[in-house]
């Protein structure tokens, strides 16, 4: 599972932030934290954590992941992490 | 074909996922599970598989791909891919 | 000549790609198909092929160039690419 | 705290630059001028500096930060800086 | 000064280009043909050139500094170039 999807909304210096999807590793998402959760009229579930992005990006940086990339969309940022698959 | 564009629109943890347009790779699409298919009232059509964005980046890994950027726009969110063509 | 802007509208999967401004280099210009045009009411030209831009990133990759960046403006996505100045 | 997120709206040219959240590192948050506030009507706190993004990119190479990527959110530009653990 | 911010407006392929804020190194202004101005009921200067920004980019290449990434923001994009230090 070497490429990680990290998202937040708006605004930067507060969580939550959404680090997976249904099909995530949940060993993975355990260690961050994550919780499995389904917003109301939302049809699908995802993992969030409370912490803001700057502090979910560190804890993945000590788990191997490091930061390709970022984007924005709307009002949402996202951060494309990835885990080389050797290690 | 070295380069690959891969996107989603608006939200990361469902699919479908755009993983090409009509001149793409038929066998490469084939590996990855995508269809070629046309939305109503669209003049081309388009590949898309009915994973969610992270899983298709984690298949393209494993066949030589890594990703090269990202972007949004409007609502779009777009994964530049690249094989190196030596490999 | 070592950076050039690839730019395209809202959609990946058809063309128009737009790859110069009138001073770009005709020859690099001529070499991927590009046409300098000009838009109604547009006060500017500026060159274009009809491929998408999944081909003319190729079709810059085989001459040197390759992608450093993307960002999209508004309904625009850009590639900047790049080629050492040594090559 | 190897990842640093650098912000600020709409034009580049002036200040203030948003920094951290509540809890960034205060040590550097001091080392590069920043000052906790907290906007009315906001619920959260974070770091600004009033100098623009460019100089805070700056002073932040120069303790160790390099910028991995940016990105634009609605009318914000987010820069992610990064220091490698072993520094 | 070894971050530099370079953006425009909209368009790719014409200028005029932002280069720089009232506290951008005078000498690089003056080298890349950048004059300091204000747009009216604007608070502050910026330095600007009339060259579309692929010819700016080409231009500060040849200065030491490349592209690190680039964003959109509004009708805005922004290139973020860098220069190591040691040059």
């Amino acid at each position: 599972m070497p490429y990680l999807l990290v998202s937040t909304l708006v605004r930067l210096e507060i969580g939550p932030t959404i680090v997976g999807d249904e099909q995530s590793d949940p060993d993975l998402m355990t260690k961050i934290g994550a919780v499995l959760g389904q917003q109301k009229g939302c049809p699908f579930k995802e993992y969030t954590v409370s912490d803001p992005p700057r502090i979910v990006l560190n804890k993945l940086e000590k788990l191997g992941y490091s930061v390709i990339n970022t984007s924005g969309i709307g009002q949402t940022i996202v951060w494309t992490l990835h885990k080389p698959i050797s290690e």
